[in-house]
């Protein structure tokens, strides 16, 4: 279920905690882009109650965050499929951000456990704030503005 | 409170969500990064019980996120003061990824309410994965690896 109060909210981080805030989703998002599609999977690799696991994926679904679809085994019933919308496949940036910031101030005894890099030649990838170029921006070369949009009550 | 039973995951995602992960911390921290020091701006500006916001800044002090400092105003008691540290300040980039997420995705109607630009020329900043050069990298030439620390059983 998602959160109407922070939906409704002028900013884009509440709204966005709104679908993706509530307990376990992000870490169901995690199990999508590793490749689980299956309602089995989600529920083993997280050891999540069926009917959570039903809501937190309903939420993404009517959000455009997944898509649900039918597929059926030979000699099994139909079941459903999930998959990663264009949209979701987008918060791979979220987290890959939370994950960095694990790493770093949240180390695990044994050093990270996933990296990222490169497809092409496989060198070391983060995440970073860049400008209009694409060219990596210190965060304390950031500022944050508000525009006309910004509520003024 | 933290959650103890994420914190122990090896996965980086699931810790920082130990820490970060509960209703409204995201927001306190948006809060935080925008400026607010004190509890009554924190509860002000959240609308939030004051026994939920007193847990939250508890854990995200107690796990190095922020610190608390008395301060006392003329004629007034003691109070305590809540800054971010250097690693609360690196959780910029996961809030300004969970924004750029929600203004494409979730879009509020007027628009966005905040953008980022760089403090010496003033051109947008948005969040991305970058190379070892600091040089922007699309999601779709990034790829996931287990390294040794990766959970075997």
């Amino acid at each position: 279920m998602a959160t109407p109060k922070l939906l409704e909210s002028p900013c884009s981080i509440a709204r966005s905690l709104g679908v993706l805030g509530e307990r376990w989703t992000f870490l169901v998002l995690r199990e999508a882009l590793t490749g689980s599609t299956r309602f089995a999977q989600f529920r083993d690799s997280l050891g999540l109650a069926p009917d959570v696991l039903t809501t937190r994926l309903s939420t993404l679904v009517d959000y455009g965050v997944m898509t649900r679809e039918p597929y059926r085994e030979p000699g099994s019933r139909p079941r459903d499929a999930y998959h990663l919308t264009p949209a979701g496949r987008e918060l791979h940036l979220v987290l890959a951000a939370l994950q960095q910031w694990g790493d770093h101030h949240l180390p695990y005894k044994d050093g990270p456990t996933i990296e990222r890099r490169t497809r092409t030649d496989n060198r070391p990838v983060r995440v970073a704030f860049v400008d209009d170029q694409g060219t990596e921006i210190p965060e304390n070369e950031v500022k944050t503005l508000r525009t006309a949009a910004y509520p003024t009550t």
